[in-house]
């Protein structure tokens, strides 16, 4: 049973799907739908009903949500991926909220300014902004150099919380961005970034 | 073994927390941090690092972000708010992305707009852009009706999906929006609103 993907390589969220798959060992092919189409009134009845990538087909079944098509993924071919034990689970969904509402914001709006504004024709990067949102990342980062005190991974083990986070975190890193004195946040980097899925998932499409 | 939650009956997201709390029967203190202490050094390294509510307290265990609390103590106490069947669990995830990426943004703040703003003393309401912001939720909600179509709640079943969107559905009806012509989200705004441990949570604190 082939997996495909609606998405676009270059797109953080399709990244995340393709992270969790090469992590799974899963093949799957990928269909670019061009951005136009995205806003079509097929595409909002017939893949995503926000006008967003990506979206997983498998056999029939259809979601969308990056983060939920990585949770769905991993519960059905890793489950270790999640832990068994309430409290370490509870702490897990801890991060994965924490990935959304406080990294994803600054990390995503860094990379469409320095990547993909100018790759898609939206414009320049504006050099003001980048800095600005630059800042905005470091007062993350310097959060997590705190949460990661201690620890190889977010949550102590390797998790889809750590999956999550790969995509903007190496954007920026693959294109500038200095992780500075925050040995922590090196160390997960590290961790995080030198697994072969991951390898095999980014590196040749973040420039 | 006392749960005590960090946080403030009127918000959106530590309501999400009381209605589990209740729909789960479980017994609970508040303790409401002010506002101005919600961003010290203190609350930022004992409660919650990015200096929000709410935070769980539970014997000595704590997490953060209502909906990780929302999904851990569905996990540990009523794992029938969450299906066991991957299929069903992907598209229960689904729509708990959906909660957070489309739904709650222009929800939380016309919430902000209409009703905390003025209590909490950051200025009165701004007609404009309450009006632009109402616009948005009637957006929203032209997706949700489509959705909706032929089920009684979010994923068909009552999940943990529905209960993350009580507390702003909730919150913008009671406080004079207006459903319309949306037979499919009044049908499951009944069903989910109507369930006691809802009523018991929220009527009151919500005007
Ligand atoms: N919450 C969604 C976000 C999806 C999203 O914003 N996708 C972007 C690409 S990373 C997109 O489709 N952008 C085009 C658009 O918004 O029109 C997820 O996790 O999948
Ligand atoms: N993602 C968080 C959001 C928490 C949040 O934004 N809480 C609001 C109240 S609903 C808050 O603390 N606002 C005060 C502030 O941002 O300073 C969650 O789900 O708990």
């Amino acid at each position: 049973m082939l997996i495909k993907i609606t998405g676009h390589p270059k797109s953080t969220c399709t990244q995340r799907v393709i992270a969790i798959l090469n992590e799974l060992g899963l093949e799957f092919e990928i269909e670019q739908p061009e951005w136009a189409t995205q806003k079509s009134p097929e595409y909002l009845r017939d893949k995503h009903p926000f006008g967003k990538i990506p979206v997983l087909h498998e056999d029939g079944y259809q979601i969308f949500e990056s983060r939920a098509i990585v949770r769905y993924l991993a519960a059905k071919h890793k489950p270790s991926l999640v832990p068994a034990d309430l409290q370490k689970l509870g702490v897990l969904e801890q991060f994965l909220s924490i990935e959304y509402s406080y990294f994803d914001p600054p990390f995503s709006a860094w990379v469409f300014e320095k990547i993909i504004k100018p790759i898609f024709g939206h414009g320049q990067t504006d050099p003001v902004k980048l800095e600005e949102l630059t800042k905005k990342v470091d007062s993350v980062l310097d959060v997590y150099e705190k949460l990661l005190v201690g620890k190889d991974y977010l949550t102590g083990e390797y998790s889809i919380a750590d999956i999550a986070h790969l995509p903007c975190l190496s954007y920026v890193i693959n294109n500038g961005y200095d992780l500075g004195d925050r040995p922590n946040v090196k160390r997960w980097w590290t961790n995080i970034s030198e697994k072969p899925a991951w390898k095999k998932s980014i590196a040749s499409v973040q420039k």
